[in-house]
Protein backbone atom coordinates (compact mmCIF):
# COMPACT_ATOMS: atom_id res chain seq x y z
CA UNK A 1 0.00 0.00 0.00
CA UNK A 2 0.98 3.60 -1.03
CA UNK A 3 0.88 5.90 1.17
CA UNK A 4 0.40 10.01 1.68
CA UNK A 5 2.99 11.82 4.19
CA UNK A 6 0.02 12.33 5.95
CA UNK A 7 -1.25 8.40 5.87
CA UNK A 8 2.16 7.30 7.12
CA UNK A 9 1.76 10.13 9.97
CA UNK A 10 -1.20 8.50 10.89
CA UNK A 11 0.20 4.78 10.63
CA UNK A 12 3.11 5.38 12.70
CA UNK A 13 0.45 7.55 15.25
CA UNK A 14 -1.80 3.95 15.41
CA UNK A 15 1.97 1.64 15.72
CA UNK A 16 3.68 4.13 18.90
CA UNK A 17 0.36 4.28 20.56
CA UNK A 18 -0.57 0.05 20.11
CA UNK A 19 3.29 -0.11 21.39
CA UNK A 20 2.99 1.91 24.22
CA UNK A 21 -0.90 0.51 25.31
CA UNK A 22 0.66 -2.72 24.89
CA UNK A 23 3.89 -1.80 27.20
CA UNK A 24 1.23 -2.01 29.92
CA UNK A 25 -1.23 -4.63 28.83
CA UNK A 26 -1.19 -8.00 27.56
CA UNK A 27 -1.50 -8.72 24.24
CA UNK A 28 -3.21 -11.00 24.01
CA UNK A 29 -6.43 -9.20 25.67
CA UNK A 30 -6.19 -6.21 23.92
CA UNK A 31 -8.76 -5.25 20.97
CA UNK A 32 -9.17 -3.47 18.07
CA UNK A 33 -11.62 -1.34 19.96
CA UNK A 34 -9.01 -0.45 22.88
CA UNK A 35 -5.98 0.70 19.86
CA UNK A 36 -9.09 2.98 18.59
CA UNK A 37 -9.36 4.47 21.94
CA UNK A 38 -6.09 5.50 23.28
CA UNK A 39 -4.71 6.45 19.44
CA UNK A 40 -8.32 8.30 18.84
CA UNK A 41 -8.91 6.31 15.76
CA UNK A 42 -11.59 4.76 14.26
CA UNK A 43 -12.18 1.05 13.61
CA UNK A 44 -12.37 2.12 9.68
CA UNK A 45 -9.37 3.76 10.00
CA UNK A 46 -7.30 0.83 12.13
CA UNK A 47 -8.30 -1.44 8.96
CA UNK A 48 -7.20 0.83 6.21
CA UNK A 49 -3.89 1.05 7.58
CA UNK A 50 -3.88 -2.70 8.69
CA UNK A 51 -6.38 -4.56 6.27
CA UNK A 52 -5.36 -7.92 8.50
CA UNK A 53 -6.42 -6.38 11.61
CA UNK A 54 -5.21 -7.05 14.71
CA UNK A 55 -2.47 -9.09 13.49
CA UNK A 56 -1.08 -7.22 10.95
CA UNK A 57 -1.06 -4.79 13.62
CA UNK A 58 1.11 -6.52 16.18
CA UNK A 59 3.66 -7.06 13.36
CA UNK A 60 4.05 -3.75 13.00
CA UNK A 61 4.49 -2.90 16.54
CA UNK A 62 6.99 -5.55 16.91
CA UNK A 63 8.78 -4.30 14.27
CA UNK A 64 8.77 -1.39 15.76
CA UNK A 65 9.79 -2.35 19.26
CA UNK A 66 12.51 -4.54 17.23
CA UNK A 67 14.06 -1.27 16.04
CA UNK A 68 13.67 0.33 19.50
CA UNK A 69 16.12 -2.59 20.64
CA UNK A 70 18.76 -1.48 18.42
CA UNK A 71 18.51 2.27 18.87
CA UNK A 72 18.51 2.04 22.28
CA UNK A 73 21.93 0.75 21.93
CA UNK A 74 23.28 3.66 20.53
CA UNK A 75 25.22 5.51 20.29
CA UNK A 76 27.67 2.98 21.35
CA UNK A 77 26.65 -0.03 19.39
CA UNK A 78 27.61 1.66 15.95
CA UNK A 79 30.75 2.97 17.09
CA UNK A 80 32.45 0.05 18.86
CA UNK A 81 36.19 1.06 18.57
CA UNK A 82 37.52 1.47 21.53
CA UNK A 83 37.38 -0.30 24.78
CA UNK A 84 35.49 2.61 26.74
CA UNK A 85 32.83 2.42 23.79
CA UNK A 86 32.48 -1.54 24.62
CA UNK A 87 31.91 -0.91 28.36
CA UNK A 88 29.97 2.05 27.69
CA UNK A 89 27.65 -0.43 25.65
CA UNK A 90 27.44 -3.35 27.79
CA UNK A 91 26.60 -0.95 30.67
CA UNK A 92 23.71 0.55 28.49
CA UNK A 93 22.31 -2.55 27.90
CA UNK A 94 22.66 -4.35 30.86
CA UNK A 95 20.69 -1.28 32.48
CA UNK A 96 18.53 -1.04 29.81
CA UNK A 97 17.56 -4.43 30.81
CA UNK A 98 17.79 -4.32 34.53
CA UNK A 99 15.60 -1.64 34.12
CA UNK A 100 12.60 -3.39 31.61
CA UNK A 101 12.88 -6.38 34.25
CA UNK A 102 10.31 -9.22 33.32
CA UNK A 103 8.39 -7.45 31.87
CA UNK A 104 9.80 -7.39 27.89
CA UNK A 105 7.32 -5.54 25.21
CA UNK A 106 9.00 -7.45 22.42
CA UNK A 107 9.30 -10.95 24.55
CA UNK A 108 5.61 -10.43 25.41
CA UNK A 109 4.75 -9.88 21.91
CA UNK A 110 6.26 -12.76 20.56
CA UNK A 111 4.79 -15.34 22.75
CA UNK A 112 1.74 -14.11 21.79
CA UNK A 113 2.09 -14.29 18.17
CA UNK A 114 4.36 -17.54 18.21
CA UNK A 115 4.22 -18.84 14.83
CA UNK A 116 2.29 -15.99 12.67
CA UNK A 117 3.55 -15.18 9.60
CA UNK A 118 5.94 -12.45 9.86
CA UNK A 119 7.20 -12.79 13.19
CA UNK A 120 10.00 -15.03 12.49
CA UNK A 121 11.24 -12.90 9.73
CA UNK A 122 11.08 -9.58 12.13
CA UNK A 123 13.44 -11.60 14.69
CA UNK A 124 15.74 -13.04 12.16
CA UNK A 125 16.11 -9.40 10.86
CA UNK A 126 16.74 -7.87 14.05
CA UNK A 127 19.27 -10.29 15.19
CA UNK A 128 21.01 -10.65 11.86
CA UNK A 129 21.53 -6.65 12.17
CA UNK A 130 22.36 -6.71 15.95
CA UNK A 131 25.32 -8.89 14.96
CA UNK A 132 26.30 -7.24 12.03
CA UNK A 133 26.63 -3.80 14.13
CA UNK A 134 28.55 -5.75 16.84
CA UNK A 135 31.04 -7.54 14.12
CA UNK A 136 32.05 -4.27 12.82
CA UNK A 137 33.07 -3.36 16.11
CA UNK A 138 35.53 -6.33 16.32
CA UNK A 139 36.64 -5.41 13.11
CA UNK A 140 37.32 -1.68 13.55
CA UNK A 141 38.94 -2.58 16.80
CA UNK A 142 41.39 -5.46 14.95
CA UNK A 143 41.89 -3.04 12.38
CA UNK A 144 43.19 -0.12 15.00
CA UNK A 145 45.32 -3.33 16.30
CA UNK A 146 43.45 -3.55 19.88
CA UNK A 147 42.06 -6.67 19.12
CA UNK A 148 44.56 -9.52 17.90
CA UNK A 149 44.05 -10.46 14.30
CA UNK A 150 43.19 -14.02 14.32
CA UNK A 151 40.01 -14.02 16.57
CA UNK A 152 37.15 -14.62 14.21
CA UNK A 153 35.01 -11.62 14.17
CA UNK A 154 31.63 -13.32 13.26
CA UNK A 155 31.58 -16.64 15.52
CA UNK A 156 32.76 -13.60 18.35
CA UNK A 157 29.92 -11.60 16.91
CA UNK A 158 27.68 -14.69 17.39
CA UNK A 159 28.53 -15.28 20.49
CA UNK A 160 27.52 -12.21 21.91
CA UNK A 161 24.07 -12.29 20.34
CA UNK A 162 23.33 -15.68 21.67
CA UNK A 163 25.14 -14.71 25.10
CA UNK A 164 23.57 -11.16 25.45
CA UNK A 165 19.64 -13.10 24.13
CA UNK A 166 19.40 -15.80 26.62
CA UNK A 167 21.05 -13.68 29.18
CA UNK A 168 17.62 -11.03 28.66
CA UNK A 169 15.51 -14.37 28.47
CA UNK A 170 16.77 -15.72 31.83
CA UNK A 171 16.61 -12.17 33.47
CA UNK A 172 12.75 -12.50 32.03
CA UNK A 173 12.43 -15.54 33.93
CA UNK A 174 13.95 -14.98 36.91
CA UNK A 175 14.34 -11.17 37.48
CA UNK A 176 17.79 -11.01 37.45
CA UNK A 177 20.68 -10.21 35.33
CA UNK A 178 23.54 -11.79 36.81
CA UNK A 179 23.58 -14.33 33.45
CA UNK A 180 23.79 -11.38 31.30
CA UNK A 181 26.48 -9.53 33.06
CA UNK A 182 28.78 -12.66 33.44
CA UNK A 183 27.89 -13.28 29.32
CA UNK A 184 29.19 -9.82 28.47
CA UNK A 185 31.92 -9.83 30.34
CA UNK A 186 33.40 -13.08 29.55
CA UNK A 187 32.97 -12.56 25.67
CA UNK A 188 34.51 -8.94 26.67
CA UNK A 189 37.51 -10.84 28.34
CA UNK A 190 37.83 -13.42 25.81
CA UNK A 191 38.00 -10.56 22.94
CA UNK A 192 40.74 -8.48 25.18
CA UNK A 193 42.69 -11.42 24.96
CA UNK A 194 42.46 -11.74 28.41
CA UNK B 1 -2.33 -34.24 47.78
CA UNK B 2 -0.99 -37.87 48.37
CA UNK B 3 -1.20 -40.34 45.93
CA UNK B 4 -1.20 -43.53 46.34
CA UNK B 5 1.84 -45.49 44.42
CA UNK B 6 -0.91 -46.08 41.35
CA UNK B 7 -2.53 -42.68 41.44
CA UNK B 8 1.44 -41.50 40.79
CA UNK B 9 1.69 -44.29 37.71
CA UNK B 10 -1.80 -42.50 36.46
CA UNK B 11 -1.08 -39.24 37.03
CA UNK B 12 2.95 -39.44 35.60
CA UNK B 13 0.65 -41.71 32.66
CA UNK B 14 -1.40 -38.42 32.09
CA UNK B 15 1.36 -35.51 32.34
CA UNK B 16 3.94 -37.87 29.70
CA UNK B 17 0.70 -38.56 27.43
CA UNK B 18 -0.32 -34.66 27.84
CA UNK B 19 3.65 -34.13 26.55
CA UNK B 20 3.99 -35.83 23.76
CA UNK B 21 0.26 -34.86 22.16
CA UNK B 22 1.76 -31.14 22.81
CA UNK B 23 5.06 -31.99 20.92
CA UNK B 24 2.85 -32.08 17.54
CA UNK B 25 -0.23 -29.27 18.74
CA UNK B 26 -0.18 -26.20 19.84
CA UNK B 27 -0.72 -25.62 23.64
CA UNK B 28 -3.05 -23.01 23.56
CA UNK B 29 -5.65 -25.08 20.75
CA UNK B 30 -5.26 -28.30 23.27
CA UNK B 31 -8.39 -29.10 25.31
CA UNK B 32 -8.72 -31.59 28.21
CA UNK B 33 -10.53 -33.76 25.99
CA UNK B 34 -7.49 -34.37 23.91
CA UNK B 35 -5.89 -35.20 26.92
CA UNK B 36 -8.17 -37.47 28.04
CA UNK B 37 -8.17 -39.15 24.69
CA UNK B 38 -4.97 -39.76 24.11
CA UNK B 39 -4.08 -40.63 27.87
CA UNK B 40 -7.71 -42.79 27.81
CA UNK B 41 -8.49 -40.96 31.08
CA UNK B 42 -11.46 -39.56 32.02
CA UNK B 43 -12.41 -36.06 32.88
CA UNK B 44 -12.89 -36.73 35.98
CA UNK B 45 -9.42 -38.42 36.43
CA UNK B 46 -8.03 -35.44 34.78
CA UNK B 47 -9.84 -33.19 37.47
CA UNK B 48 -8.43 -35.63 39.99
CA UNK B 49 -4.99 -35.08 39.46
CA UNK B 50 -4.83 -31.63 38.15
CA UNK B 51 -7.51 -29.76 40.06
CA UNK B 52 -6.74 -26.22 38.44
CA UNK B 53 -7.75 -28.39 35.16
CA UNK B 54 -5.66 -27.14 32.21
CA UNK B 55 -3.22 -24.66 33.78
CA UNK B 56 -2.27 -27.00 36.30
CA UNK B 57 -1.83 -29.99 33.51
CA UNK B 58 0.56 -27.71 31.35
CA UNK B 59 2.51 -26.98 34.24
CA UNK B 60 3.31 -30.47 35.64
CA UNK B 61 4.65 -31.01 31.50
CA UNK B 62 6.36 -27.83 31.69
CA UNK B 63 7.90 -29.46 34.63
CA UNK B 64 8.70 -32.95 32.97
CA UNK B 65 10.00 -31.40 29.48
CA UNK B 66 12.10 -29.03 31.84
CA UNK B 67 13.45 -31.91 33.41
CA UNK B 68 13.74 -34.21 30.00
CA UNK B 69 16.17 -30.65 28.86
CA UNK B 70 18.75 -31.77 31.70
CA UNK B 71 18.26 -35.32 31.44
CA UNK B 72 18.98 -35.78 27.23
CA UNK B 73 22.64 -33.65 28.16
CA UNK B 74 23.56 -37.10 29.78
CA UNK B 75 25.42 -39.22 30.78
CA UNK B 76 27.76 -35.41 29.72
CA UNK B 77 26.51 -32.78 32.19
CA UNK B 78 27.34 -34.91 34.79
CA UNK B 79 30.70 -35.68 34.44
CA UNK B 80 32.42 -33.18 32.82
CA UNK B 81 36.06 -33.66 33.78
CA UNK B 82 37.98 -34.07 30.83
CA UNK B 83 38.22 -32.12 27.40
CA UNK B 84 36.67 -35.12 25.61
CA UNK B 85 33.45 -34.48 27.77
CA UNK B 86 33.28 -30.81 27.60
CA UNK B 87 33.16 -31.56 23.86
CA UNK B 88 30.91 -34.77 23.70
CA UNK B 89 28.47 -32.60 25.46
CA UNK B 90 28.69 -29.45 23.39
CA UNK B 91 28.30 -31.79 20.40
CA UNK B 92 25.44 -33.75 22.32
CA UNK B 93 23.67 -30.13 23.29
CA UNK B 94 23.99 -28.82 19.37
CA UNK B 95 22.66 -31.92 18.00
CA UNK B 96 20.06 -32.37 20.09
CA UNK B 97 18.77 -28.78 19.38
CA UNK B 98 19.23 -29.07 15.77
CA UNK B 99 16.79 -32.05 15.62
CA UNK B 100 14.14 -30.21 17.43
CA UNK B 101 14.70 -27.08 15.00
CA UNK B 102 12.09 -24.29 15.28
CA UNK B 103 9.77 -26.55 17.09
CA UNK B 104 10.73 -26.16 21.35
CA UNK B 105 8.70 -27.75 23.24
CA UNK B 106 9.22 -26.60 26.57
CA UNK B 107 9.86 -22.97 24.56
CA UNK B 108 5.98 -23.27 23.07
CA UNK B 109 4.32 -24.40 26.66
CA UNK B 110 6.41 -21.16 27.86
CA UNK B 111 5.01 -18.76 25.65
CA UNK B 112 1.46 -20.09 26.13
CA UNK B 113 2.02 -19.87 29.87
CA UNK B 114 3.94 -16.69 29.80
CA UNK B 115 3.12 -14.91 33.18
CA UNK B 116 1.08 -17.89 34.73
CA UNK B 117 1.67 -18.32 38.24
CA UNK B 118 4.77 -21.70 39.30
CA UNK B 119 6.02 -21.02 35.29
CA UNK B 120 9.02 -19.05 36.33
CA UNK B 121 9.38 -20.88 38.99
CA UNK B 122 10.05 -23.84 36.87
CA UNK B 123 12.31 -22.17 34.70
CA UNK B 124 14.48 -20.50 37.51
CA UNK B 125 14.54 -24.20 38.88
CA UNK B 126 15.89 -25.68 35.59
CA UNK B 127 18.59 -22.79 35.11
CA UNK B 128 19.52 -22.94 37.99
CA UNK B 129 20.21 -26.75 38.49
CA UNK B 130 22.09 -26.59 34.91
CA UNK B 131 24.44 -23.65 35.70
CA UNK B 132 25.11 -25.59 39.17
CA UNK B 133 25.95 -29.02 36.98
CA UNK B 134 28.12 -26.85 34.60
CA UNK B 135 30.00 -25.21 37.90
CA UNK B 136 30.30 -28.59 39.30
CA UNK B 137 32.02 -29.28 36.04
CA UNK B 138 34.55 -26.67 35.99
CA UNK B 139 35.47 -26.82 39.39
CA UNK B 140 36.58 -30.72 38.53
CA UNK B 141 38.78 -29.33 35.83
CA UNK B 142 40.51 -26.86 38.18
CA UNK B 143 40.95 -29.68 40.77
CA UNK B 144 42.73 -31.31 37.87
CA UNK B 145 44.61 -28.97 37.28
CA UNK B 146 43.01 -28.84 33.77
CA UNK B 147 41.48 -25.36 34.15
CA UNK B 148 43.45 -21.88 35.59
CA UNK B 149 42.66 -21.74 39.04
CA UNK B 150 42.16 -17.86 38.70
CA UNK B 151 38.95 -18.49 36.98
CA UNK B 152 35.04 -18.04 38.25
CA UNK B 153 33.11 -20.96 37.97
CA UNK B 154 30.30 -18.94 38.79
CA UNK B 155 30.53 -16.48 35.90
CA UNK B 156 31.78 -18.98 33.27
CA UNK B 157 28.72 -21.33 34.37
CA UNK B 158 26.39 -18.40 34.06
CA UNK B 159 27.94 -17.54 31.01
CA UNK B 160 27.34 -21.26 29.30
CA UNK B 161 23.88 -20.75 30.57
CA UNK B 162 23.14 -17.64 28.80
CA UNK B 163 25.45 -18.26 25.86
CA UNK B 164 23.11 -22.08 24.97
CA UNK B 165 20.23 -20.44 25.71
CA UNK B 166 20.46 -17.49 23.79
CA UNK B 167 21.84 -19.86 21.38
CA UNK B 168 18.40 -22.12 21.17
CA UNK B 169 16.14 -18.82 20.89
CA UNK B 170 17.90 -17.97 17.97
CA UNK B 171 17.32 -21.20 16.38
CA UNK B 172 14.09 -21.58 17.44
CA UNK B 173 13.32 -18.05 15.03
CA UNK B 174 15.93 -18.55 12.41
CA UNK B 175 16.30 -22.51 12.06
CA UNK B 176 20.18 -22.16 12.22
CA UNK B 177 22.43 -22.98 14.95
CA UNK B 178 25.31 -20.94 14.54
CA UNK B 179 24.82 -18.47 17.54
CA UNK B 180 24.71 -21.98 19.31
CA UNK B 181 27.76 -23.14 18.57
CA UNK B 182 29.68 -19.74 18.34
CA UNK B 183 28.77 -19.19 22.14
CA UNK B 184 30.17 -22.76 23.05
CA UNK B 185 33.32 -22.80 21.27
CA UNK B 186 33.77 -19.27 22.57
CA UNK B 187 33.12 -20.29 26.64
CA UNK B 188 35.10 -23.32 25.51
CA UNK B 189 37.85 -21.68 24.50
CA UNK B 190 37.78 -18.61 27.15
CA UNK B 191 37.93 -22.25 29.27
CA UNK B 192 40.64 -23.64 27.71
CA UNK B 193 42.52 -20.29 28.22
CA UNK B 194 43.16 -20.04 24.30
Amino acid sequence: MKLTPKGQATRQRIIEGAAEYLRGNAPGAVTLDDVGAVTRTSKGQIFHYFPDGKEGLLLAVARHEADGVLTDQEPHLSALDSWESWIAWRDAVVARYQAQGRHCPLGALMDQMSGSPGTAEVITELLAQWQRAIRAGVVSMQASGQVRAELDPDRTAAAFVAGIQGGVQVLRATGRSDQLEAAFDLVLDYLRGA
